[in-house]
């Protein structure tokens, strides 16, 4: 059975669901909202039990996860979820023996998420040209150890990226298509790109520019996460759900000449909703 | 820039979205319905550009993507789809470094996935009771060159699984309630639990088990895909989406006594549809 | 162009969206967070326009639909949301020229809409147990001028209904499968049962016991409404919507033999997620 | 018990879900691929049975709903779905007594729901240029023996409505933008515009239209509808589903002068996802 190191990261949850991070060093004590607990406690024994605050009230032990981590990272702006994450990761070939540049670095949920994925078997590079939002992500990875997997850039991505030949970039900003010469020369042929966006206005103008810039197979998804009361005898949807986060697109980058039926999807080819097709379905 | 190599597995994809899974290797050419291929006039190119067969028909050349990997694997039972497989790994925390078990390999594309997450650094473990479904398995990852990322087991999981202290165990069978006694031993204390269940009522029953057997922390959820028409001046989702894959259910091996007020889920608390916070959305 | 009258019901609505329903009269006035407006103000001018308070705020005039009438009701319990209310009057047939019945009768956003549909030319009768809710029910009709169009019952259902051979019954109560007798009792042969339930164990037991009692031709459906920020440069669906109303049941009755096949949709049928099929909407 | 009557329309199902609509006439039979059914096997008998053809086979005898009318309308277009239908009928307030104006008729589905929701009791005109198509309408029409409740007009709407005062008015073309003051012109004070389109693009340029020519209170929302096997023991989505009709656009016809400030929703106000907002939802 593994137990608890000095060191280690982990999570105390409280019966009212209140989340603590704790990194766990002998001497100290974590102050919640319902009494102390002392790292010492903690220290050695196992995970996946309950411990008693010095109030006598209960808390769960608990490794994170990867969707922990970005769940409770401090932000300082609009943070990506899980969902969208997690199908980025795929998307863009992101695991041990990448290179991968994210644009910007903004909360950090994605890059602390790219860390994990790559763990130093590979390279991050984030760029930020707002060095508070970047101080802000610099302590998120600290804290959870994860600070020597990512390479922090202090930069304007307009000044083009300091790599080249990168497998994957994932830009989350504003206006992608202003930066597209530069996402081009930082990638690798046939390099993965992808983006994230609020509107669908962005969207348009995004897959209007990806063509004139040497990239082809664009696709646009987005992901809808559906929570469920997790209760047997009851089972039901929430009530309520997060509607949208943002549009992804997917594009590759081209090198020579490309003919112009590449730039429309790859995948997602749809079907004549004729009739006898749709019918079963109203 | 990089360039395509002997050994490497490369895509190609005629303009009618046909796509070929290559290993490149000197001296030998690739069969299309468009005509034929030399692997000589790919070794040394680099990827991200347009070639023509002997027949003169254009085809792209891209490296995949571990979403193009699953894709494309050859399949023996329903394959898990990349949204939910994207999903899992941020949820189980599959990441370099961890040992995760999965239960049954089926036709292995959460195994691919699970293969190129870790990549040698930790440990995959796949479960399977049929010899016929885990030689395809096994092809498919001696293709795509991950065979040494996973260790295959033929085995039937009602006789327990052969490790301990794994850090996260996934679950695809049509009754993982018959086996929470052998999850729950092979998982490490707090480790990480999932299932992926077509019915509610598969939904219902394991929800109803897993308290019973030491787990706690249950949650429920399903990811829903929903591909557009990547068209700048037509932007629309497509006609007809996949609808159902299958609803995912998570929760935390527990050690020791845990009260039952653990058994509800930790996240995704919901709140009363109360009329004012209903009425804007209507 | 028409001009508001004595007794129209009529919407006022504020910039910062409060709704206020005003039945005209002369000499009255309606007193806002916003200032004071006169009915005598309103009386002879169209609609579709702006009015200002005795403060100078600014307030829209507009005739209420439907929609605005089942958002406005006063609530006794939860209420049935517009999405399905809607489609629920396809479903069931509900048309001039038809007799309905609604048990129970609720916050009677069910029941305004029936009124509305019907308007005399035809049936509406509601049944309720509780009087308090009845009364509540009652009031939302009168002031909207439609208490004449529907036949109010204050009737535990388990009597059974006072009607036979009704075109259509909607059912809004926890446990409707204890209700089936009756419901069949009431309807004409080949008669439109609707249902909604919160949960999927409830539309389960349902399924299960609708054939016992003579329907056939079920089917299981719900309906998700996704609001947009309606801006034209910054198009996106809202953050947040609602997730789960409830899951829309529909039987017909039979009556003599009846083989099980018909016990299964009659629309709907479902396909194989075969492989070349699903390929295109990963 | 009400039985089937000479000119009576009802449906035919058979055990392979094909349905047949027949107006019952003494001494005709209807042809199957199944065989023949005497109209005087179904003249006089009660609806919701089970009859056989002359090869012995089962066949479902069923009154229709607005519903299935919609579903088997001959088609000339795309037609719309009765989910958006139901909706819309509660959106634009259609109901007996109203005067509602569709542009254009197009294969007419919700044309006949409309002939149906007002029944004469009230006014229904449908616009349509081309004279093929509206010919097929009213070939539907005549067949559902719903003619005579509506004014079906062959015109081009550019030249305008020949109505005033009208309650409401849907449009369903290609660019409703073109058409704004032709629908100002035809509407009441307040009355209600509805329109649906496939493309964002269309919502966008629409909605950028809409103030200048006297609307307000603009709305975007879209349904969606998820059908499930309806299987008690085995209960889940369709493996696949209709993602996507069309967008719904809804505002309000203005008089005399508006402020700015009424040109976004009325309702549908979206919160900012703020993090202790969303926290539960992930």
């Amino acid at each position: 059975m593994a137990v608890a190191q000095q060191g280690d990261l982990i999570l105390l949850i409280s019966k009212d669901r209140k989340v603590f991070q704790v990194v766990l060093k002998t001497g100290t004590r974590v102050q919640t909202h319902q009494g102390t607990i002392m790292h010492d406690d903690l220290i050695g024994q196992p995970l996946g039990r309950m411990v008693q605050s010095h109030l006598g009230r209960d808390f769960l032990v608990l490794p994170p996860s990867t969707h922990d981590l970005i769940r409770e990272a401090e932000r300082t702006t609009q943070i990506m979820f899980p969902k969208d994450i997690g199908y980025l990761l795929l998307r863009l070939n992101v695991h041990p023996g990448v290179r991968v540049i994210e644009a910007g670095t903004g909360s950090g949920g994605l890059m602390i998420a790219l860390a994990q994925a790559v763990q130093g078997h590979g390279e991050v590079y984030s760029y930020e040209r707002r060095a508070d939002i970047q101080q802000v992500a610099r302590a998120n990875l600290a804290r959870l150890g994860l600070e020597r997997f990512v390479t922090l850039k202090l930069k304007d991505i307009a000044e083009g990226f300091d790599e080249a030949d990168v497998d994957a970039l994932f830009i989350d900003v504003r206006d992608p298509w202003s930066y597209l010469p530069q996402c081009h020369a930082a990638l690798t042929g046939g390099g993965f790109f992808g983006a994230i966006l609020p509107t669908i206005n962005q969207v348009a103008h995004l897959l209007d520019d990806l063509p004139r810039y040497g990239f082809a197979a664009m696709e646009v998804e987005e992901l809808l996460l559906r929570p469920y009361k997790a209760v047997a005898a009851r089972l039901r949807p929430m009530d309520r759900m997060v509607a949208h986060t943002g549009y992804l697109v997917f594009a590759r980058k081209m090198v020579g000449q490309i003919n112009e039926e590449w730039f429309v999807p790859v995948h997602g080819r749809d079907r004549a909703a004729a009739r006898g097709d749709m019918d079963d379905y109203w």
